[in-house]
């Protein structure tokens, strides 16, 4: 790791990868009818107590007003079964098309949310409830609470624990989508004792 | 994908995944020697025109004081040969050890930084300039203007195009590092012809 190793400088771009793949859910205030889902390039969680996340926009997106007038959207999380339609999601509006219809998803009522739907099938699905909205340029970025949080059978084990290594899940990296391969160690397996180690990682083999 | 699938509801929660695994590298305003690496759980892209990114901090933590005062940061990103590093410099602080030291990672001087280094070796490094802080509960929210992007020799082609790909990235997964594995598709593949997708796969097989 301590080699030498050389470098290109380019000007400033967007290079923070992987990225996680998230499909947004929303739906027009007081016209839960109307309804869309998109893939959104910018996702993640910006803070703990409370559970808050972060998606940015562009404003001139469908999803973007919304998301703006109903105050809500839901997360859902993307495996491997549904990454074409989520790849389909990001490419047409839904200003042209109806997504499900064309991807074959389908909507399902989500937990908390007055509007918004959650997508079926997900690995796991977060309501969200916009908290302040942010103007950066290109994108708006939301700041939501999370309000609830649901996981597909099959992920939780017998003592509530959740394993999302499970389902295959998908990361974007700079223009391509992988599926999540090899566990290389869990969190603080850095300082863990050897024996937890053996037992831990015997379990992702 | 339209089948019906059962799911648990738990309690608000962080449940965003993956999630990037990057290094962040900073030092003290006006005293560079005095630096310190971090393993940031929650960063992201938040905007394009201008690049952007937002990391999430706790105010307890040494870097937080150290990114406050100097204003800037470098993302480092990280590759399955850094990771056992990378996970030690989430579980101890740069108050009690010099981690560097301890891991073998390197600092580098980082391009358009004043005070905070890069990490050699790393496969992208995005030094950032601090525009904003928001204190959200737990974590404070720092947004900032990227203000150059490296990217390591041997993931760059000769048209200039960047293949991360090419390098061993790792995501984050509910308590787990993950190997990026197998290409499933590029952005915008559900709406490819055939042989576009034919030959643009050829590449990742």
């Amino acid at each position: 790791m301590t080699e030498k190793r050389a470098y290109h400088t380019i000007p400033p771009a967007t290079m923070l990868n992987p990225t996680p793949v998230v499909l947004v859910s929303c739906a027009e205030k007081d016209h839960p009818e109307i309804r869309n889902m998109v893939t959104v390039a910018w996702a993640g969680t910006v803070n703990s107590e409370p559970p808050m996340v972060s998606i940015s926009l562009k404003k001139e997106r469908y999803s973007h007003g919304l998301i703006l007038r109903s105050g809500e959207f839901v997360i859902n999380l993307v495996d491997a079964a549904m990454c074409r339609a989520v790849d389909y999601c990001g490419v047409r509006s839904g200003r042209d098309v109806d997504k499900a219809k064309e991807t074959g998803l389908r909507y399902e009522p989500a937990e908390k949310m007055r509007f918004a739907p959650a997508v079926a099938g997900a690995p796991a699905r977060i309501s969200c409830r916009v908290s302040r909205q942010i103007e950066l340029g290109s994108h708006d970025l939301f700041l939501a609470k999370v309000e609830a949080v649901q996981v597909r059978e099959g992920l939780m084990d017998e003592n509530s624990a959740i394993h999302l290594e499970r389902a295959s899940m998908v990361a974007y990296n700079h223009g391509l989508y992988q599926q999540l391969g090899p566990v290389l160690g869990f969190f603080g397996y850095a300082v863990a004792r050897d024996r937890v180690i053996e037992r831990r990682m015997a379990a992702y083999r």
